[in-house]
């Protein structure tokens, strides 16, 4: 089997930033496999570039390695290291962007072996002079123990999680993909598990979750779909999304673009029989 | 030989999306060669995505396996399906997208065994758990009746063929590829075995077909030309393009925002002798 | 050890043309590795293309292809060729495009044998009908020879070597990157060879060029830095680039958005000790 390299970085695809970090690896190990994850991470954002990795990683084959270069911090202060899970490598700078890897870490590698590095590496492009060499080094089998010492812990990023409320889960958005779905940090197993959740919805709706209002920016959805066309086409609606998470979504259309919102605009789940309380009082205070 | 998967999709490359469905395809076949036609067709533009494909995969090697997912319909009512044609293999939704294969379908498979699909499929990205697996199992050479039961007909788009009157062709504009060409549906062969097409042009001009007149928008251009230097930089041209289709093109520059025109725009072609007619009528027209 | 075709196109990623001309590759060496250099040139730019090329090649392992189709002029007087140096192997359009490449051509040949092209190429698609045809047989072992008769010269492109007066470097932005980082044609290794430079700062300062001052549109930057973080983020910065050339870049943020330049913006490099006396003359001429 040959070796597989997956990429994901903020270099977008313009410039040579990615062309020339191929052409290392290309050079250490000529028979590697790449994979491009993506190149299109918005410049210097490590949370999406985390939730992006979050949601791929699991669908690979056992001992791919994960090259994941955002790096806003590149030669300042931040180390550079492998984490090691049961099941895969991640190459990467220790800045949170590996903080969503679900996996326990068994060995964290802090890279200082200047070995398997480019030589004279500049200030600004660990990625083509430390990071892709290493990976590339590591997949021709390199020890992990050859590339600097081990350390204990992961930077993390602040938790994703929503707030749960005795009757409410109050969510956010945390990513808006290419199709505009509005992707929320309310996730489906973990939410479920939660008394108020149960409360809620009857355990069997997996194609909908009838009695939930989901909530944002004044507009009230009714129920949680399955898919888009359970509703109209230019409707809008919440459902499951493929990572797992509430997406808001327009059935063939753009609901980032239809509500105008951007990362980080709150999202709140609750009980129908609320909702027309709500309703209730809204209308009284129009008047 | 490697077996190679081309894949096409509307996914854009900076989600998640098009790296979980290469890594699924790796996890089931980790030698196959994976190949990107595109992953930049508009969003749900099932006809563009037609046209893309029908350009570009006959370029390619005999047993190609092409994995086409523009899918508006996910989840609901469409059949996931594999053609098979005396050459290649497309693995899509039966929604048109491989409605322009010029290829006689030998067999079509309406893909139903869920062995070859991954567990729990989701609703919203077949993508990923059900069409990229089926590719991946077909490449490794998995028998097409064990993805499901042959089927008849195949999901046709609207023909994209121009109408032919006595003494003109009237097409239209269907693609405007990023260098702002504009891709109308006059396709060289056919419109030239046409009786209006060839009492217009001298058969053996295949560099200019000189006394032929092409109007968009009112413009006028004079001529089908062979490559864009044969007019000046930033001048606008007819000429017949790399797909075999007649284009209106800028040399040096960008049609589409030099017409400000988009796709189903009018295009006319007809005898440079009724082009003078017109203009009689025209300057009358003005007084 | 598989062959490696690396591709520099400025064709995009939306529409069939980088599919086609990989399908023509793989048609004629399926064992082949495809790389993309980048497709996202910025439509006809042959100096972008150049500079990208310049910064990546020598990344690359020795032998490899690089297959580089950015053709304004295609179907019109401009030759196809192949480039060999010591290293590597171009086939491009005798354009320029080739021009920034540092090592010695050992052999320039005019690609003239039909043998090696898709019979009946088209006027407007030399990346699909000859340059990759003609990449893919070099990479199965062709003779240079077979492909045409050998030239001496290449197509060279307008120097990008600043102009450096008695005090000062004249320079200007030749590229700015996806992270709107300012790549000036001041390149590091030459310009420090200068008497006016080595007269401005101190040699050992790798880290900080310290009594430099960087001017670009009435911004005065003190000294070269060596990597983003040494400024306050949002703060702008002069420093030597992963090419090896000065950029003027914001730290955490978008240089060029920033300054509202474009390409061809000065740039002036100059000692300290005169920038106090511009400073001086400034105040002055204020009041």
């Amino acid at each position: 089997m040959r070796k597989l390299i997956a990429c994901l970085t903020d270099f977008g695809l313009k410039d040579y930033y990615v062309g020339a970090m191929k052409g290392v690896i290309s050079s250490i190990n000529p028979s590697v496999q790449l994979i491009d994850l993506s190149h299109e991470v918005p410049p210097q954002d490590v949370s999406a570039a985390a939730y992006i990795l979050k949601c791929a990683y699991t669908y690979f084959p056992p001992n791919t390695i994960f090259l994941v270069v955002v790096d806003p911090g590149v030669g300042g202060e931040r180390k550079g290291i492998i984490l090691k899970t049961a099941e895969y490598f991640f190459v990467a700078p220790d800045n949170g962007v590996l903080g969503l890897i679900s996996s326990e870490p068994q060995r964290i590698i802090h890279l200082t072996n200047r070995d398997y590095w480019l030589s004279s590496p500049s200030h600004v492009f660990h990625g083509r002079d430390i990071f892709a060499p290493v990976a590339a080094h590591l997949s021709k089998g390199v020890a992990l123990e050859e590339f600097g010492a081990e350390i204990d812990e992961l930077t993390r990023l602040p938790s994703l999680k929503p707030v749960v409320e005795k009757d409410a889960i109050l969510g956010e958005v945390i990513y808006i993909d290419r199709f505009g779905n509005l992707v929320t940090n309310i996730n489906r197993e973990s939410s479920r598990a939660e008394p108020a959740w149960r409360g809620m919805v009857s355990p069997a709706s997996h194609e909908i979750d009838g009695k939930v209002v989901v909530e944002i920016r004044g507009h009230r959805l009714s129920g949680i779909k399955g898919f888009y066309s359970q509703v109209e086409p230019g409707q809008m609606l919440a459902l499951w999304g493929s990572s797992g998470h509430l997406e808001i979504s327009v059935n063939g259309g753009d609901a980032g673009r239809a509500l105008g919102v951007e990362r980080g605009e709150k999202v709140k789940v609750y009980d129908y029989q609320r909702s027309h309380l709500d309703r209730g009082i809204c209308q009284k205070n129009r008047k």
